[in-house]
């Protein structure tokens, strides 16, 4: 006997017209809104089966790993709402054949313009110095400390994907030099290709994460690396928590061994470390860096056509290629 | 007899070989060191007098008007250690055969950055974000709202200077729409030129106030710029205080008129308005924008280039044209 949750249209007794779509969380109005007009929904809490062949899926709610995919065999794509697919087991999905998209590069300009954010921030201080003047100290105390110049810093990109080439083609924009670490170097830019983190770190004022998180990005960010970051040295992630040693990060913080931090992802969201809540040097943002409303439109739609695309028999619009 | 404070040669009873150089206002160290290496620098408030031909000039300190100019009637050149110069009677200046330089586009790059990173704060939400992340919001309250995208907007520049120009470029980069207000089209720019300052706030959702402050400039930003911008309009000014109607912009935030505001610059500065202090859909900054220590160091060589090209007869490295 199967003991997978068996799968039910939800909108009705009757087998609906509409391709069938398993939701396996809640939706949002606007998701469920856009959703319903063009499939048949399906929760896996429903009582009656269907063959089920497509999965919306989102990063707050599911791990797509042998589990997942036991309950539901007949399974044969998966869509995330999400850039990451840190919560997918993509080797296992091809293993079994489940074709997997996720929202492409939707995400990618908004992700890219809040990394710039955080990054002007935490260097010329905004974030503090709406403090400064919000707490009266611009009339009681005079002027603030000064920030530092973004024009002429080396930055280091750690993943040149759709995020870091958008925050690369913005930095330009500020006279910003640019190196980057990959698997390998990418045709067709003319960044400067460091293939060792350590050596990104040591020849970069500032280092930005946003490459994906596998067992090979876990804690990228580690000890040595902030060391040869070193005194002057900043780091913004708007990738995820777990590419930084957090615990390092923070002693680097204390200790003054690096100079600043803009961080919109921590590992053990959306508890952050105390040290962080009461350091002036740091920019903190509760893992927002990818959601606009605007974005969150886009990603249903490209959502909508990834699955109307699959239904039809033809290639996914954004699908994702595991990486060799 | 002539009032004017006399000028000494402030570091000895002896001329220097030196060349005189006027410093009517307290000088940091960094500036005292560069320039006592090569000027004999003057207060007006010693004893003994020179023909004394040049002077540095703050914005902070000095109106350099009739009155100025009648204390020192043999200063041939006066450099200001701004961009901006609206401290300056340019006319005056000119009819007397006062030679004018400023600090060039030393400061335009950070003032951009700035203006950028406002723009990107009141948009997204990051100074306020980190705010939720500390006061534990994130933990007791869960997600936060979400901010607007930047990519695709319309932004209208006040002002295509040097700083305007490099707003500009920024921005470009991150896929807005520029449009810019000035008294003539500029040569050899692709963005859309609006005359009028209405049309341009109609055709908004962002105003930038980057132009220098005149006669012409002062209330630029008024009730009705304010409505023509709308409801979804924001406004960033890193110009100065009288740019705008503040008692009128506070109004329209406080009435939801327009969306939000970054601001760096105040009407009475360090005294701000109580209801903007209070307010969320704000960013407040001490008129730092064009402050770094890099740019700092930058405008002294530039100041010390300017002397240097006046005393040996040579044209100023980066003088004002009076605009026509």
């Amino acid at each position: 006997m199967n003991s997978s949750p068996s799968l039910t249209i939800s909108n009705g007794s009757s087998p609906s017209d509409l391709p069938p779509l398993l939701v396996p969380h809640p939706l949002s109005d606007a998701w469920s809104t856009a959703l319903s007009t063009k499939f048949t929904l399906i929760s896996p809490s429903s009582p009656h089966s269907t063959s089920g062949h497509a999965a919306l899926v989102s990063i707050s709610y599911n791990q797509v790993d042998p589990v997942f995919l036991d309950q539901y065999p007949s399974l044969r794509c998966i869509v995330t709402s999400s850039v990451g697919l840190d919560h997918i087991d993509l080797e296992e999905c091809q293993r079994r054949g489940v074709q997997v998209a996720n929202v492409g590069e939707s995400f990618s300009t908004d992700a890219a313009d809040y990394a710039v954010g955080l990054l002007i921030d935490v260097l010329r201080r905004i974030t503090l110095s709406d403090r400064y003047v919000r707490d009266g100290s611009w009339v009681t105390r005079g002027d603030y400390l000064l920030g530092s110049k973004l024009g002429g810093k080396h930055v280091g990109i750690v993943g040149l994907g759709s995020i870091g080439s958008a925050i690369a083609k913005r930095l330009k924009a500020f006279g910003c030099k640019i190196s980057y670490l990959s698997r390998k170097p990418k045709p067709d830019v003319s960044y400067k290709y460091i293939p060792n983190i350590y050596d990104l770190a040591t020849e970069s004022d500032i280092l930005i994460v946003s490459c994906s998180l596998t067992k090979e990005t876990h804690h990228i960010i580690n000890k040595q690396v902030l060391q040869a970051l070193g005194k002057e040295g900043i780091i913004i992630n708007i990738g995820r928590g777990a590419h930084i040693d957090e615990s390092e990060l923070v002693q680097s913080l204390v200790r003054g061994e690096i100079k600043g931090a803009g961080l919109d992802v921590y590992e053990d969201e959306p508890d952050i470390p105390k040290e962080l809540i009461e350091m002036e040097n740091v920019v903190l943002s509760p893992h927002r860096a990818v959601f606009t409303p605007e974005a969150m439109s886009d990603v249903i739609q490209i959502c909508i056509a990834n699955f109307e695309a699959f239904f039809a028999g033809k290639p996914l619009i954004t699908p994702v290629v595991v990486a060799d």
